[in-house]
């Protein structure tokens, strides 16, 4: 027993050394940083409930802490220190660690200090796979998303110059100062509007009706840039992970190399835990399914038949039963490849060879079905 | 006529027994949540609007259980009762029938009680095909959303921290808290802008610039991972339904398979009543149809010409006569197949034979015209 | 003179007869619904510009009861009396004509009853292109808009009944009643925001939190829906007047089907007035053009060539000299068809005999150039 | 020294009198509109920091009558005064330069004249990718955004009028007036919502729940018309750009023309600064690069090999290899193509001369590898 914790703890010191974002990391970030939500409901210092969140803050820091030293020692181990500590996560681990604590020193209300824990967010904002693919689209994207928002800018700062000078004597408080314009310029061409700033003199109301409309204007710009980066990242992404798969399954590998590309492009992965149902008796089918990984089985009325990674079922729908003729359910964690109808018809009026074999196969099992009496 | 009736009835609980959606229930999901509308208005407990109101809430009720008995039978009867109680449709029903007496028995009061009526909508959302279609691209879009959520999120939960501490003193009341900095934050990350929390302070203003631009930057993720995701799922629906009818048309059935995915992808559906006008006579013609079910008539100058199932016609304004010669009206309900002059002339390139077909009946019917003496 | 005013008007009277929409519409019904804009700004009723505004729109009433007496005469003639009246034009040109007299007689104050002068827009919307392009996308998406309308439908009226139960004791005002409830719910989830309707309660904000995540997921999928419908729907336009002015062009006349669909897809038109000019010596040159009306000049510093319909320039940039070697100025109205590098590149890679023509007529233009003594 | 200077004057004279947007002209434009946000911020006259920023906008003016002066001349020089100064370049250098003194002379005072420095911002607007980009499409577009403005307008004002008529009497001060009501319906289409002017009439409100819909329709025709333009343009500028790149690089010149078109089309540029990491040892690789300009090192543990232009390197992670088996820096400033892995083997598939020889290379390499000791 105490043996297994010593090599768990063990096992935890090594991938924080090697600069893995562990489990206990994501734990300690989110715990840590929700508690944040509470700290400012309760406004007296001696309450239960403040010297609980005092204390997982503590402990929080304590863990960075913890988790600073491993690294740090570690780098140091390889003589990679002065790398470490100047590196990006060397330096959001060692300001995880002291932020909060040099605040206090510094002689700042613990409460407002605790704050500081949203630094935290940091540690397991690099892990998450939607940043890492936001990164690469504004990182290809980037001299369009520069140009609108030069343009953005361009629009902003001309339009608050002019409403400044047109609406300042009827509102000085809000217009008065170009600084106190641009704010009004912001929220309008976001379209946000929060009306704290509102021009009331008919030409700064046609001045402002132009912000407006640009503001759509350019949302249709950034969504035009972002949804068509966004479009080619995924499908990049998408094409890698299914690669993997498909080298997996033997039905494929007999390919041509034209054909692999153009089956990959057209595969969706599905991943799906043990007992889970695939396809339903009865259901509608439009789509096949390839297992890169784990196994399901095909409850017929009077078996039951076990299909491996490599094996293929539900193909039937795709050539004329629309039908499911049996329930599929996972009997493991497994990892599926989904055929779309359309795509199979496109696959098989390029690709003849591929769709025979996905016919003969079909043929041969409807075949055994049929002599096992089982009818639709 | 009570035969009749009997008839209709057993036809009916067959139908609710099947678990389907009848015309019943749409009927008395819409009157009974839309009657809630005015639930609220009149405050008079004893007017005949309040008295009509209860009854048909009340009959609602009661048309709810019976639908959840008659499905409990059935259930009960085909040895599936506890799959069906624990079923999102079986809870769904039980609550439906239940939820209203027990609020009031539990001593909520009338009015309010019968608000719970909005439950009902989810007897019949999932029989709305856009319902099912968005859930299969949420489905498919999960990984992608659930990374712009985060991303979300992030800047969400950080944006509000950093206001909460620059605002709370000067607006104590609004930013003092971080739940209070949080609701600010999603109503200007969303672009709504109430306008009940606005950031006063210089640094305020300058972080809340951020939130907005990050605001219509989101927008953009969030619609092109959409928009995406719900033009690939149309695009399968459509080709399913296509594929189906293009079978029916005799004329496709000739063609090569490569051919027969191809014409799938180009052809729209058109469903028309009877009586329809599908082509007017003069008018200019940028697509020929093709009969996918139902007949329509073609009124020339002397005689009317009939056309069935797997016939096609407007064919001579994609071979050079841009003004449609007659004009052609539905018998029936029909349902056509549109082929538009791009992707005719596409189809003509790349597959031939069928645009030699399609000449080939074009000048037989030209000819045919010429010698019954008609001229455009 | 007197005859050719006569004249004019007969010609202008046949066009209003045949139902066009006439210049003289567009100017009556620009001038009589934008004079609307001035009619509450004053409120004297002796003013002279009153009087004026009052005649203005008294002489456009006077027009359009000409228009209709002159279109139901044309009617009545053509024994089309009852289908004309009965028309979607027949009953705007009925409406434009009495509408306002009749609110008069029925005692409405004269400055209201001239209001009605908004339904003349109705007159000139069927010939704006933009609307029948609008009809046509929303004709064919009618299926997913309605999906995307029934979701919107459903988020509104579950929200608005969920807030209204959460907030009527803190604001009974505004979310006493669910009607009031369901127009804050419609001002959030279209991201509006205008403030007038704010929830206070915790729980009520995080429904309005999920209310304006919804919107902006309501705002993808429209946008999504309609951004598709609209780009298919531009590109078929763009075919067929393409495709037309292609036919003009010998030099493609030559080209085998499949290359002649490529090339439509791939030109743009470019509509130009008389001496416009269309390439200016020594810019970056990324296009060349084909003329599919008109007349352009090369200006060359020795002379002057005209080039007519069907011939091409600019083509020196495609093969290499990136700069343009001479100004080419229009001499009369032209229409022009571009044909970018991008698909330059992409027609030489699948039809070389294509390439192979303009490379031939490229190499004459630059010996002859050259034997001219111009150096580039 | 002071010849060195004389040279860097010269120099910079003869590119402004080319009409070039020097680094001069950016700064000058960026600090004198910058300074104008600090103009209102303080009040006093007599301020040091008044007096500074009444020097930097004084500054300016002068550094901008030089340089229309120089341009003048140019122009003179060349006979082209009149072009020039009626040019638009002309006009802006003019208004430039003399709007500020002439504001004064005329008496407005100098605070406010000094804000009409934002026009200096139109002098360096050209010189801007973003905005030749932008307004090639909206040149290309105009015929649909012009749609989209129509049918913006045509909802705006009926939508106006008829809100005017329904809710002047209930709120005349903000609904009284046709102009009043445009205000409301245009923040209202936008989705702003500022809540100054907020319908409160049942069937107001009704309207105004229908422009909110329309609004988000508005904003999805807009955001379709403009991604679409937008995606369009940029291919077509990648394209142009990369095109260039590619003939640099010996290894495509042997290609066939098809085979360029489809490699440019798939290329990614990628500009990177001296000493940047390309690619890491031991990360996962999905791409190869090949090197237009510059050099780069390929880091081996025994030594370190130099790549120069119109090599590649990374194509054993296409290969197999998913791990990098070497760091690349670069030593110069480098231009280098991308080629991502879904790319890769689309091109492989259709050009199988191309992957036959990154193959040779490929396999050269790593037996060169193997041999000299390396292993992953």
């Amino acid at each position: 027993m105490l043996e297994r914790l010593r090599r768990t703890l063990a096992e935890h010191t090594a991938a924080v050394a090697a600069g893995k974002v562990t489990l206990a990391s994501y734990i300690s970030v989110i715990t840590g940083t929700g508690i944040l939500l509470f700290l400012t409901l309760d406004t007296s210092d001696d309450s239960l409930a403040y010297h609980s969140i005092e204390g997982v803050i503590w402990l929080n820091i304590a863990y960075f802490v913890w988790e600073w030293a491993v690294r740090v020692r570690h780098a140091y181990q390889h003589r990679e220190l002065r790398a470490y500590l100047l590196s990006g996560s060397g330096i959001v681990d060692c300001i995880s660690s002291i932020a909060i604590p040099l605040a206090i020193l510094a002689g700042v209300e613990p409460r407002t200090a605790f704050l500081l824990g949203v630094i935290w967010l940091m540690k397991i904002a690099p892990d998450i796979a939607g940043f890492q693919q936001l990164r690469r689209v504004l990182a290809q994207e980037r001299e369009q998303l520069g140009s609108v928002l030069i343009i953005f800018s361009f629009v902003l700062y001309a339009a608050s110059i002019i409403v400044h000078v047109l609406e300042r004597e009827a509102q000085p408080a809000t217009f008065g100062t170009i600084p106190g314009a641009l704010w009004w310029a912001i929220v309008t061409l976001t379209t946000t509007g929060y009306g704290d700033a509102v021009p009331v003199t008919p030409l700064g109301r046609v001045i402002a009706s132009g912000v407006m409309i640009c503001g759509i204007g350019v949302l249709g710009l950034l969504v035009g840039v972002l949804a068509t980066g966004y479009a080619a990242e995924s499908r990049r992404t998408r094409f890698i992970k299914t690669w993997e798969l498909v080298s997996r399954v033997p039905f494929f590998s007999e390919l041509a190399h034209g054909a692999i590309v153009d089956v990959t492009n057209m595969l969706r992965r599905l991943e799906l835990p043990a007992r889970a149902i695939v396809v339903r008796k009865g259901a509608v089918g439009d789509c096949m399914y390839f297992i890169a990984s784990g196994s399901v089985a095909v409850e017929l009325p009077d078996r039951q038949i076990e299909l491996d990674q490599g094996s293929f079922f539900g193909e039937l729908a795709l050539l004329g039963n629309t039908a499911r003729s049996a329930t599929v359910v996972t009997k493991t964690e497994a990892t599926l490849l989904v055929l779309d109808l359309i795509d199979f018809r496109t696959l098989m009026a390029r690709h003849p060879d591929l769709a025979q074999a996905i016919d003969t196969e079909a043929r041969r099992r409807m075949k055994e079905n049929q002599e096992t009496g089982r009818t639709r």
